[in-house]
């Protein structure tokens, strides 16, 4: 080969993300430099994460449109200029919307080829994390405690949900349509699912929740979060992780109407978290998250969009809540 | 005498709680029962919180008009049937805006006569022990950070800021005019003071605190809650204390845009408490303030209103900021 093919972020998108927000270019191949390996990518992660990018600085700078567009990947070592990784190992990093890069080797990470690879870019990898130290660090739950998890079908709620069921927690998802309902309480698990969509949330969790809720799990803000604050019990915790039903947003909405009134009368605790405030412990995590799935204790769900073109489209497909569980692309 | 004067909660308010609220009352004198004491209430606590008692349910049960309005106080026991209070004993309860009441003595508490009456319903009382628990608990502030206090110049306000300066910490507050912005910096040794009502509230937030706020001490809610959640750190903590802002408002505002979004984002920590979640501590936090206070360290600012008569008028007074810390009235 000797393109690079490449998703361009060329346009700012004002409300829904969608394909006409990106372009495609052919760049010529990346060569690496010293200490630089070249690395073809093998598989990219969709995550609601990219549409907060493009909207403002977050916990990494805005994307600006003309920039390739960012996303964590996972690939094999093409090319290696450095002594710490050699061609053929199997690596992931930050790759961006490309086929190939070159990178500085003490960038990428190395992987165990023994997983497969779309669980190193989901349970076992930053979904995974993310999902075991926010729901465990953050949230804290005990058992026989009530949690409650929006966008539970989504890459990180689904097993944050799971993790929770381990914790000996009654454990209650949030997500959009019927389907994914019976998804949440047939294949996963639940003890009770919730569709936002068919409205009255409310009255919905309340119904559901009849003991209140002790840790909400919140990948959604909105009005969710505004009906789990609702129904928090005394010293309740929220473990703020996304906001995605925001992203999309073109004018800010406001703040939760519960806060800081229930926060105060109620003891609640609601703390925001980045998964790596705890790489230093991540080893730990792993470990107990392969051995969950090995045992089948937790469900790996992965949703894998096959072919390079169909980038956009997949992250569009995001915020139309289409995907199950991890959603990646085979490159 | 023969007469119990009383305030009556006779209407609730919508929006400003105003003297139209309340209506005297003659009552005869109570008669202690069996293990009942009869006090009379020398000096009666002032409290924010009163307003919201009135609105809804909080951590105690609403407020409804024809009650004696609730509050704390401090008194002298005139007659007793239980061994565990004496005539003369100094006693706080929670009595309600009379000026005898007849109450089991296991609901006094014992109170050192050693000190001033009106620091024991300030800086030595509950007043105190939120400010030292919510500051030092909740808050957690680390030498050299940057430490923001809303509602700055009142009763909790005031002493959580010092607290703040004796763990070695920036101050800053706000409040309501240019006077009581003086008295902070002046008086209270407050690093700067930010005057709401001036406006502009965000560029004289960034312009006094260009490193950022570690701790946000919240006693208002409102658009200082707004403010403070864009300026604050990677890891700040927003200690939810109280909502003065809207404890007036006759439609519930909109949540801060902030949340969850720069929770997340900056790995905040919001928080609510309240001071009787502490109370097993209390003993070892009211030594601390007392020997503060004993040493010049801590300024007890108090702000006592002369006559029964005047209660309403001083609740009225608190919420248009004409107090300079705590604030009691004399029976």
């Amino acid at each position: 080969m000797t393109v690079n093919k490449q998703w361009i972020y060329a346009r700012k998108p004002n409300g829904e993300v969608g394909p006409e927000h990106f372009e495609p270019h052919d760049a010529p191949m990346p060569e690496p430099g010293p200490g630089e390996a070249l690395v073809r990518t093998t598989l990219l992660s969709i995550d609601p994460a990219s549409r907060a990018w493009m909207a403002g600085r977050t916990y990494r700078a805005q994307l600006e449109p003309g920039e390739i567009m960012a996303g964590w990947g996972l690939g094999e070592v093409v090319k290696s200029n450095s002594d710490r990784v050699a061609p053929g190992d199997l690596v992931s990093g930050e790759f961006g919307w490309q086929q190939f890069i070159a990178l500085p080797a003490g960038k990428l990470i190395k992987e165990n080829k023994a997983h497969k690879p779309e669980h190193l870019l989901g349970v076992l990898g930053i979904t995974g994390l993310t999902a075991y130290f926010g729901m465990l660090d953050v949230g804290r739950p005990q058992p026989g405690e009530t949690v409650l998890v929006s966008g539970a079908a989504g890459a990180v709620g689904c097993i944050a949900s799971q993790i929770a069921k381990l914790a000996g927690c009654k454990v209650v998802g949030t997500t959009g349509g019927a389907d994914k309902c019976n998804w949440l309480t047939g294949e996963l698990g639940f003890d009770a699912a919730i569709d936002y969509k068919a409205g009255g949330i409310h009255r919905q969790l309340k119904a559901i929740c009849p003991e209140g809720v002790d840790v909400y799990f919140d990948n959604t803000g909105g009005e969710v979060l505004d009906a789990a604050l609702a129904r928090m019990n005394l010293f309740g915790r929220v473990v703020c992780c996304g906001n995605i039903s925001q992203y999309n947003a073109t004018t800010p909405a406001g703040g939760p109407a519960g806060v800081p009134g229930f926060l105060v009368t109620k003891r609640i605790r609601m703390e925001g978290f980045v998964v790596m405030d705890f790489y230093n412990r991540r080893h730990v995590a792993e470990a107990r998250l392969a051995k969950w799935v090995a045992e089948g204790k937790l469900k790996p769900a992965v949703d894998i969009v096959e072919g390079f073109e169909n980038m956009p489209e997949a992250l569009a497909g995001m915020f139309q809540g289409k995907n199950r569980g991890k959603l990646a692309v085979r490159v």
